[in-house]
């Protein structure tokens, strides 16, 4: 997908676009994770509001509806003081037969400077980046299962901000790796990162063989998945993505997979447990670790409003 | 459906959250009043332009659709600067089988300032303030038949501006009380505020006998419930809301209760007539009142905005 | 449809709402593309931010869905610092039996400064003027088949920018102009602007003989047409709004009217292509065409943010 150069930076090697986290060095990630703190008050609860993008527009373009994705985009946007503009693409132009390219080229005409993209197919961003005008910066808020780069950032950024350094942490992804975006991304980030213990961790049609390519460990038995790690990510179990006869059942997964206190024991003692969000009680993680001591899955979601600052602000202040 | 100590005050006795106008002090009321009026241009038609939300984030969710209620709250909020995010809760992860609290939790967690909250469920807005982030603020507008209490609030305005004093009035409420969420807040705001009178006219189906216990005059006639009246709220029909066989039709309900010239004639030749809007012209009210000398009726929709920036800008200063 | 007195000038002849080209002197829409060429910047890509709509409410009223349109007035009024709201008016107190009269008499208590309004039927944005209060402006985004003022604004700003003067211009307005808002406003437009031949071109089932009476030259021969043309402007082929079988079928009329790069070799050397968008490429418009060195389709996008930032500013000086 990615062309032989790539797409995402200029020829200074400066972000252009995000499109995904695979490719991307990690001078560029660390770069994101910095900025990303400077929008964040003392004690990391607060977000800033700064003029970076004032008389900027930002247009969010989902052609597939996702209402949390949006918002905190919106935020993160309005707190740098860009104009938004919500475009609600299912209802527009494309309906009328316009091809996805003439949207684009029409929307920058129209002083865009920033398209936050969420489509169902993989590699629309990509697309899109290839076509807009070079003013117009891309920021894939994922693509089919393809991407989800910001969500991998924040994931990172939570992980710094709990555990300082990523060069001896043993992390576990825990259930849907293969219906989830966000797995693919933070399997890149984690290993440009430097972590050096990366566990996929699930039954054979939600984790597949083929992530040992990644450099992954694949493990069936949560027990062996979790044992001493410092970071569990549970994934959202996606019924709404499944098909098909061979799947588990919400009650069997949670009985093997599910993050109870009881298998949170096995971790680390300062373990952390992330979840994207939103969250399945009962099927992929227990209220009571959803709600625990070791939870950081709050955090994460302001942590995400500065993450998506940065990469906006970065973009920016880079041409193509 | 208060716990004992008021959920909507702090320690100090400072509003932190505005769920009903039922339990405020006659001092807060009075405070959303004077506060109003410094938003207002002099004449009071035009509202002013004041920096007091700058930077903070005001999140419209509204769970039942009302485009009028959310526009007004949402012009409220920009008129004072802050960042407005209107979530169409419908279709947000809550469809994703994500619980209200769980939902509450992160939008708070995204650096949401204020939610301002309308819901068809009595109480939501109470259930939501007690699970939200202590630095979140929880406006109610509008749950189930409960309360409405920024319009009670504008109600109180428009009576105040018009009739100065509120300890010599004889107010008349005309109408659908029972299915009505504002007569609720009219009667607990008016009897705060020290109203000798306040007459609940209508037949029985809409205006119950057990409104006595709230120190209401009840009236099946007409001509009684608004002779020599200062103040005549008339109430919509809620014919959307209603069930049942025993309901009056339109043309029925006009004939006994609407308000004509005629009618109005009986009250004080100084009286004003109010309504929340959206009237149903011939059905409660003939169009020559509806229009005439008397009404009040668009003022109290521009009073409407000033008195949401009052509660939003008294909100965002005290803290829980 | 205009009262005696043109409704969208003051008794000083200045503009306090815009409803149609038809009526306009050219000394207003001659103030209006100059003021537009102030708000883009050297080199007319980019458009500027600047602060003359701070604190004014901009309601989009869209009684007919137009995301591109509804966006386009979006940003033209956030460059210009006003705060915008959006209704979607077909889910609102209309639908709860309001009157459109009781809904505009409502918005414009909100404190509402202007209204862009987009209605399938004509003359609505007229009624909305003639009974909105004093301080509202109206601007006309689309009525029915009559009016689309600022896409004809546009087109002229487009053209002017590329060939300076009206008045030894040839212009060819080719397609569907039966059930185009856009090619009556331009007609008007051009005429106002003092072009000496403006030419009609398509079957008798787009293009009626009667359009003779507003001194345009009927063609039915596409070369007759566009030969020695300065301008052409191609309509979109409005299949939904199509009724009957006396309709060509797409393919017959590219055969015919779809401009290729044949038949604009009978233009003048120098002659730009506009076109209002979506584009039905191989229907009215060839790829080659489209995309070529003539295509200003792009430019015109952009010029009208300014265009409608420019009408936007000049009404809110005005006072009726």
């Amino acid at each position: 997908m990615l062309s032989r150069r790539n797409p995402q930076l200029n020829s200074h090697g400066e972000l252009i676009h995000l499109l995904s986290i695979e490719g991307l060095p990690r001078a560029v990630l660390t770069q994101i994770l910095d900025t990303a703190s400077t929008f964040l008050a003392v004690g990391e609860r607060e977000v800033k509001k700064v003029p970076l993008l004032r008389g900027k527009s930002v247009f969010n373009l989902f052609f597939e509806n996702s209402t949390r994705t949006r918002t905190t985009f919106e935020i993160a946007a309005k707190r740098l003081s860009a104009d938004v503009i919500n475009l609600d693409i299912a209802r527009s132009s494309t309906a009328k037969g316009e091809s996805l390219l003439d949207t684009i080229a029409n929307l920058s005409a129209m002083q865009a400077d920033m398209f936050v993209v969420r489509h169902s197919e993989s590699g629309a961003p990509y697309l899109i980046a290839q076509h807009c005008a070079p003013h117009v910066h891309v920021v894939n808020a994922g693509d089919g299962r393809h991407a989800h780069p910001t969500q991998g950032l924040l994931d990172m950024y939570t992980i710094r901000h709990f555990k300082k350094d990523f060069t001896n942490l043993t992390v576990a992804i825990v259930g849907d790796i293969v219906h989830s975006r966000v797995a693919r991304s933070d399997i890149h980030a984690l290993t440009t990162l430097g972590v050096p213990e990366i566990r996929a961790v699930g039954p054979k049609t939600l984790v597949p063989d083929n992530l040992r390519e990644m450099g992954v460990r694949v493990c069936r038995d949560m027990a062996e998945g979790i044992r001493d790690a410092d970071v569990i990510i549970m994934l959202r179990l996606q019924n709404e993505r499944m098909t098909g006869a061979l799947l588990p059942s919400a009650g069997e997964f949670f009985k093997h997979y599910g993050l109870t206190e009881e298998k949170l024991a096995l971790a680390r003692p300062d373990a952390i447990v992330m979840h994207p969000g939103p969250i399945n009680r009962g099927v992929e993680i227990d209220s009571a670790v959803a709600d625990g001591r070791h939870s950081v899955i709050l955090p994460q979601v302001t942590f995400g409003i500065a993450v998506r600052m940065a990469v906006m602000s970065i973009l920016a202040g880079n041409e193509a």
